[in-house]
């Protein structure tokens, strides 16, 4: 695994955890963590049986199989491009690159690996909460009928602050994009994978709210203690956007940093013809589904708790009722990885699908610098 | 109408406002209110024609048809019984009477009034909220199955404050009990109509939590200005009981004024084998719904907004989706009742249905008083 | 009153009920009401003295003080201008006019009829609703700081079924626009008025989502039935828009009649840099409030009942936790339209602030006709 | 460890993610599972350094410091007596015991084990969600005020199919007692432990509905496969009872596998006099705070997300928003029992805790054998 941030201790416990519950085709070894300033610690801490400085000598090894990467967005395209080429299987935490241009790159190297067998896969892990699973099975079964309109968005609030310091995610060369990319991409994966559809148009606008904020005197992560000076925010901290589906139907997405009280409030909404899914992040385990077919008096929104063995990857795990977090989502990635590439089957979400949401978010770039005139996401 | 508090606010805008929505059967004319202390100001605030201060006066005349007995519990025997003798058609708020012995003459009276055609019903209006009554015929349809528990409950919180005055709400020899028939009684109805069962053997305490209070300097209703004083509280602050039901099943009960942040929080949840409802009059346009019927990974609990024109009374008001309030189920009430008279169909609940309740609250007080052993309800 | 469809009889039981509640500075009489097809009859229901055909006479009257108008959207302008000349008070329900036009006309005649001490108010109710009211009340207090971003949303479903028939409302030259102006005009109504700003600028889309739809045979009103031609739908079925305040804050807006499941949710989410906000009018005695300002572990968003003595409107009603409806908004706009009679106060909202939503309409259809640029509002 | 069902899986986990994010004052090592049919591929699965069918062994072994124990409750004392003499330490899964007199003797053990430094602790988890421990700290820091009232109940619905098998958990001999012991335990640790106080008397009723049901063919845990031949249920199936705290307030609890649709809702609802807390373990991650001493117009219940860094056990995980699971409470476990062992603290719920709450039990069968006549608990 490249990378020992917060996302590097997510991966890492999916990866402990996952063969403990899910039988896999093949055991896992947590061999090495690659990591520039003193990943030892980190090894220990989370279990890996070496520590590395520089991640190519640990893509040259023989007896590595899987490269796990979840570094800053800018180096995805280098370690994953190199690895692909020698052969590793690569799971790439999202967003896939901080531009298309990057992103086609690894879209094109995952398509040169498939043709040898070697997987990618991009980690887009909100898909596998149980209850975004179950959703899209409701919707591919067609217990909603013709989605008639989405509304997908991700609010946070740890910007709320105007004092809150200037970290990595708020530098356009670090991060690629402020909310739009962080969390936007989110809300668009998770609209395209639930629906089955693609954003083929946009119109958009992303918003600075705070221009300047105090320069981050030291510390990692989400959060740091400010030092005096102050630099300029060079991203967005809210993006708002309408897309147009595959097909037709509009979806409105918004990704914010500054919904006061919202923390992690990934929520999707679907109507359709015959009914209608709502899913919140916060609430995990729940499952709204609307079912428009029943008599008219009996007919409303249903909490459907997530958890029943039958529902997807929740059998695994512990008896009905008994809550899921925020980190199970990867021990089902890191499974369903493996299988795939067991199993010989291409992994989803692809290279080119996460190459897809780059390109929708560049699209919503684009529209945001033309009056939000409506923008087609290239193809 | 007899009595003009809160409750002859809220019943004088069910008969001004039913005929309006509702046809009735006959024509509504709100005649004389009658008052012991300057019925006039309240006469013409809610629109009665006349205003008058001895009940006796009016049961007498000739151009009266109904009776609408609205005065504080320790009354209603007395007034119920001469109008009913007088051919008067007797609307009487809940609880029927302060005493066993009074709602038993009462409910004598009202049959011997029904062989000749005259009417008697109790004021139970919390069965009139369209999301209670559309319980009531799910549950009558079969759609929970066999009903295995009820968890009844009415919360309040406005004894909370210590300081709270020593209203007439708080002395037996006005208002009878406290919680437990204020409020309790509600909880008792309502499991008896929606189950279409009776409570026949309880075990229960009675709880007062704060023994002194100051004394009412004036004022009335439900709060009012305190003096110096202190009086003691001589009702129930909480009530807490069971229940078995005729089925059998177990039905557990709280009314208490002392549920800190519950302001009017009357709450059913009955679980049947096949499926359960859940209702709270604080959000008395909804209702809930889990069916055990439909495939097991989408079970839940299904909130219905209780506003659609099928629904009961729903019909006559607003579109879809537009909230009634707490006094609609007056005017169901009002309608419910002259079309029962217009009909010659015996209205429910009848004085029988309320002699029951106040002989459950009876067996409560004497379970109480017996170390909560389990206490007959009387037949 | 002028006009007898679903409006006619809210606004009758607003007049009807609200002198019951509120101490009027004069008294209130429902003298005539007006409408072009058999008004007796709704007359008698509604409790009018008199019914009438032709606005033009009532409004001739020398005893009528008050014109109410509650007529399609077409007819507002002509029946309001020659009221307020004939020194009429007039209350006109929203929309203000179908065009920005006549809402002009409307807007220079209501400030003419001022300055000789006129008024005329535009109906948008759901700002008496007590909970809005108290969030406008917040917000005026500084309790959620500096505005960030506002969510408005007004959810329906009723065209969800794609052969429902084509009412009035889904007709451009008597609606004037679909979801836009019926309920997008509500969700823009009411952030400018909790947040006492104005929308300034525009970016957004209209979209209608079923195109033909069967004739209506006969009946009026929301519903109605189908007959065997098709007619095609000129309104909007969804509003998707974007609006820069005037602090520069951006707000979010939605107005649909196809969110499946959602039957009335005028919702609104206010985000500030100390606090946020939330309503939702499918439950509309809540309020939910943010503090910021409390201990960072105990923030969270707080369920407010809106039911107590000192919540706006409340206290004229029933005890704390007693729910209101819908309909009492009439009867808070009756109230304050007369007390500001009474005072020479000129009411909120003017004809002003309704031709000023007109004009959000109207930027939006341009922007939505331009790509979706940006547009601004005119002054 | 010792034992290898649900309730294996569950600690396994607890042990071995725990390192990964508390700083332990002393390593841990997985070493030895300890099961009577076929440990070993639950040792493999769990992680475990070898598997070992006799506890005897295991205890006699100088190189194991714990003795973790989760069998089913007849077997606890024999094996928590016999660690806590060869000087391990024990943690015992609830109920201590299946009788007063095994919780009695183990209690003792515990006392003189602590008199040399050998710790022993009871599995209580639900009280390490944080969500419950910020509610206990909340109360301590007198945030409510006075208790007035508490209701805490344990709702599950497993049962409701009446022809679901008769799994150990339904017999008396194995099980001890059902809803009640298994579930209603952890309602009666939970208020305790939230707020600071002892039930000293007792009025209940224990029920089985169903009284036979079909015998288990093959499997274990919760579930099972139905064979043609019925047994009878042995244990309650619902346990209604009343308690009253050291401080004289009433406690209201319910333990039931009937109620339809209730998955895993254990919820408690504390009330005082100066505000109010209730949870939900359907929803673990919120926590909803009523403030009664804010302005009145202010009050409301309020969610708070318990996921905040200041929040107990929360910082040591993820970010923000995100989300914890059931098994969390088993890793918080693991860590304050190794610290209280390293820092020679009295872990707690101690033995004497877990012993009490078995009186608490056995006071509820006595009085539901008497009646439910008021009953002390054994001190």
């Amino acid at each position: 695994m490249v990378g020992h941030g917060f996302m590097g201790a997510a991966h890492s416990q999916g990866w402990r955890v996952a063969p403990r519950f899910f039988d896999f085709p093949r055991p896992i070894d947590m061999a090495v963590l690659v990591g520039r300033h003193d990943p030892d610690s980190s090894a220990r801490r989370w279990g890996w049986g070496e520590a590395a400085t520089d991640w190519r000598d640990v893509v040259a090894r023989d007896d590595i199989d899987i490269i796990d990467i979840v570094t800053p967005g800018d180096t995805h395209a280098e370690i994953a491009v190199a690895a692909l080429a020698a052969g590793k299987h690569v799971l790439c935490e999202k967003p896939l690159a901080n531009t298309v241009a990057e992103a086609e790159e690894m879209a094109a190297a995952a398509e040169r690996a498939a043709s040898v067998g070697v997987r990618a896969m991009v980690g887009f892990t909100y898909r596998r909460v149980p209850a975004a699973t179950f959703a899209r099975d409701l919707v591919a079964a067609g217990r909603i009928g013709d989605i008639r309109q989405v509304r997908a968005e991700y609010l946070q609030d740890w910007l709320t602050d105007a004092e809150a310091p200037l970290t990595w995610r708020l530098k356009k060369d670090l991060a690629g994009s402020g909310a739009l990319g962080d969390i936007g991409a989110h809300a668009v994966d998770l609209t395209e994978y639930i629906t089955g559809q693609r954003v083929q148009t946009v119109s958009g606008i992303l918003e600075t709210l705070v221009a300047e904020r105090p320069l981050l005197a030291e510390g990692v992560g989400l959060s740091g203690t400010a030092a005096g000076e102050r630099g300029a925010v060079t991203v967005d901290d809210v993006a708002l956007f309408t897309g147009r589906l595959s097909s037709g139907a509009l979806a409105s997405f918004e990704a914010t940093r500054f919904r006061t009280g919202r923390k992690n409030a990934l929520r999707i909404e679907i109507s359709g013809s015959l009914g209608a899914i709502a899913f919140d992040l916060e609430r995990l385990n729940e499952l709204e589904f609307y079912d428009g077919t029943l008599p008219g008096t009996e007919q409303g929104f249903r909490r459907i708790l997530v958890t029943e063995p039958q529902h997807p990857y929740a059998g695994a795990w512990w008896p009905t009722g008994h809550a899921l977090g925020y980190e199970h989502g990867f021990s089902h990635q890191a499974y369903d990885f493996v299988t795939a590439i067991a199993t010989g089957t291409p992994p989803r979400p692809s290279f080119a699908d996460g190459l897809h949401v780059q390109r929708v978010l560049d699209a919503v770039e684009r529209s945001s610098e033309a009056s939000s005139a409506w923008t087609a996401v290239e193809n």
